[in-house]
């Protein structure tokens, strides 16, 4: 279909992902781990068969409490004043957005049709949150992501310093970026795509609004689902509407979502927004390596849609 | 001394551990790190050795938002009423406390000679946070820790469900222990110590309170300096006053800091508060193995004092 | 009936109280200010005409940032940490309880049989806020109540130093009360009745838990009722179940709600909750007068159940 | 002087205010009410005398929950999310800013000399609060400000509909429209100054910023100082620094301070920033007075350095 034709979906074939790609019912009715079932105990060993060079790097930004278009609910670093108690500073933020790093529960986006999560197991209230407040939500996660992470470094498989607006990273150029780095896709990996946000920002001298400048486009949805990709980590995020020549899935929603869309409610995959790629990126290119342990831990918040993460690339 | 004697130390030995087990200068004017330099890349490659059986464990406790004696300031888990933005649910918390789980910043605790932290790189003004705002603090330790871990798993090796009030874990006892969980300590170490904090409560039907029911004697302070230790995690934190048997050095304080209060300034080695470790407990017994690849990763909170984190344990 | 025959409702005569004393339809269908419409031009200029001393006393308390069992969830009050920004000094609460001075808007309480409020206009949602987000809401009172305030000092009626438990403040007792004092009620009165909170905790020691030791009985509400009162001010609130006799009507909320029920989504009047009489009394006791200018003024919260408040007796 | 004379201070002149407008010392050492000394117990009579129509207005904002330029830390109202407590619904916000109508207390500002706050009794810490957090603070008004309000509406006086960049406030026009308002200043008045911030945003289209983009010159010091009155209230603020033609006396601050700095260290008046001035024109307007009963009750925030309020005036 689109991928091996190295073609972005039509409106039709786009539209129809939703039961391509659907991994509803796959791992039975009560499931809460989504394409995370494809971390088997030998991806975990195989991925800490990666760890040679004793190296960890941090892919997180900085708790954003400062305020601006791409923040404009800045998160709270507090103390407490004069006679009000507590202990020592308070840390408050919103989850989502496009500043801090968090990865997305499979409740934080719904199915067009039904306003149905991920296995059609509860529905997505007015206020954003799951009707069922157990189902679908972060806490399912507390052991973890530890699996394979491979960086795909398209603006250097592009010989660019960063993923233009309007030229979004297609599925097929994933499939050509793995070929080039020397790797195989394989069952559980977690698949990390940067764009060059920073870069981005420092060569344009834009101010970052809230939605991503450039990014991945949904023919790279396929491309996840064919691979028994894990979870999907990035940079920029869902190319803007302009790049998708395809209508945004939740027309309400002022966002491109074409990808989230498509992995949170249908294929079950978890997201993890907003990292920062661009030491990775220097160490994968200086020891020819784009694999490594990738691990992320969220918190425990009960009935959450996300949580702040932290995910590190030891190698 | 004391832990070759099997004996706890005598007040005045007790203050003679700040200089005797001080790390100010070892590792240069600017070091950030503290006993996280023993955490060298072979550790980390011979940690990742341990994964075996491809499993992970976390070792949180959720963020509280629950009132009570051991969390006055409870956690908040929040959506925006009606016409008021954000997105989507809002996290906020303390940092510190006796129920979520958090690894404190070397800025945390200041010396009781001269208020100044680690290093005497800074001191610690009168509302608790470093004068020197990025001394000390959270974000040095962005890119985590992953090195082996160990767990100490008392009760176990007393033959008990958990540790009782006026049987403090001593030094000596986590040698025993090690020697026969046949492990032998390496520089680098993650020390977990177990005492049992839930199996405590369920048997005693106690209500949790803002400190430790029982817990680890000052005496553990002189083994995690002699094995080079990185840094310590533990459910139940330092043993009670009366169970120390020597002053509280920070008498301005109600909460009994009898190790907190030599490993933070003076040793400069980082702790992760609050932890459960009752799953991993039963599959290191299962396995008959208490060693494991042992992953922590702080939020980036730029000057935070903290960061609540998600340990994991990979076996 | 009950009034005048000096004693409580049965529950038969209770549960009729729905109907006798609603005030559903009487201003109108769209009608947003239930018993505040007897605040007319007039009641606002007599009572200005009582500002004969020139003295002004607040009836509120601090904002309450301490943890107890009265208050579980602590307000804050915050400062912006390290490079974190902000406008100075910050400060949150919830807005209802039983330690921060708060006026309750019309949506507060939803009737018994059908979750609707006041007037039938909206009902309440399983979040506890109005499925109307601007119908009972706080924003409609912007202009503040300015009327004549009459202080009820049943302790001081009584000879007592504070109203005890299993003896609840009845509605005859309110009609006695107001004859020795020399009042007429009249329409748009605020009436303030004084349990004595604060001289009960300092006699007794006990530490003030989540509901009213002591308080008013729901044969209140006739008089309230009957006399056209604007609203109700108090510092012990509904007194508790033991003192009712009668069933809470809102069984599933664990603090007695006999009077509150009765008055937010039925009558439609405004309760002014936990405050402080203490020096007003002390004034009135020593003026021989027990009425004055009484102004509240809720801040404009768009969407809120309530307010905080600063009530002010000007006499 | 400069009142006298028509014309604004020369920057000598001005930084002489520090000095000839001082009320340090005037009414003792342990003074914390500043210039609502005037408002004496025959000025609240006096006030409560302008009733006559019995109508309330409100003069304050909403609070303000949206992101914006001039909101860049936007208030919270938030509902606990699942199975998190909390008391429905909760309200956070910054005091200060450009958006919500808040009440300055005297140690919100301090000396450009040496840091201290009026009457020398504190000291202003780096972290903006008095290093004596009962010195100053918005506590000691707990009684509230109850006096004759006048509105001087200077775009009527003017004949515009609000007043433009370029042509800032004089206190001799504060003199003028006073007169030809029939008013005679009288000490302890609360003086309301409106610039008609609405109408501008109404007219221009502009999005409002961190800064007045109009307002009032420090020319008006003098008045305030010569008339007795004991506060200001006001809808734009300082104007900006192009119309002030003096320099900004913190010029560590980005915006102008030019009429606070005066009024809050040196001379020790409150100050109403951001009301909402629109409803009482118009009502002033149509009944052909300016003056009224002025009432602002600050909530009781220990050691805070202001308040939100709603203040009104009854008519």
């Amino acid at each position: 279909m689109g991928l091996k034709d190295r073609r972005p979906p039509t409106p039709e074939e786009y539209l129809d992902y939703r039961k391509r790609f659907s991994n509803w019912g796959r791992w039975g009715a009560d499931d809460q781990l989504g394409t995370l079932n494809f971390v088997s105990a030998e991806a975990r060993r195989a991925a800490a068969g990666l760890v040679t060079e004793g190296r960890s790097i941090s892919l997180a930004r900085p708790i954003d409490t400062k305020p601006g278009p791409a923040n404009p609910f800045p998160g709270h670093h507090f103390l407490a004043a004069g006679t009000s108690g507590g202990m020592l500073d308070y840390l408050g933020f919103f989850i989502h957005g496009f500043t801090n790093t968090h990865i997305d529960a499979l409740c934080h986006l719904s199915t067009a049709e039904g306003r149905e999560t991920y296995n059609g197991a509860t529905t997505i209230g007015a206020n954003g949150m799951p009707t069922n407040p157990h189902v679908g939500t972060i806490e399912h996660w507390k052991h973890g992501i530890v699996t394979r992470g491979v960086l795909y470094d398209i603006p250097r498989h592009r010989g660019a310093a960063y993923v233009e607006p309007g030229k979004p990273v297609h599925g097929w150029e994933l499939a050509d970026c793995a070929a080039a780095q020397g790797i195989e896709p394989a069952p559980g990996d977690a698949v990390l795509i940067r764009s060059g946000l920073d870069p981005y920002f420092e060569a344009t001298g834009e101010v970052q609004s809230f939605g991503s400048a450039a990014g991945v486009h949904a023919s790279a949805v396929e491309f996840l689902y064919e691979t028994d990709a894990s979870c999907l980590t990035w940079d920029f995020q869902d190319a803007p509407h302009d790049d998708q020549g395809i209508p945004n899935p939740m027309a309400e929603v002022p966002v491109p979502l074409h990808v989230h869309h498509l992995l949170l409610p249908y294929m079950g995959m978890p997201i993890i927004d907003n990292a920062d790629f661009e030491e990775l990126a220097v160490a994968c290119a200086e020891l020819g390596r784009w694999e490594f342990q990738f691990v992320v831990a969220p918190l425990l918040i009960d009935g959450g849609t996300g949580s702040p993460v932290n995910p590190l690339a030891v190698l």
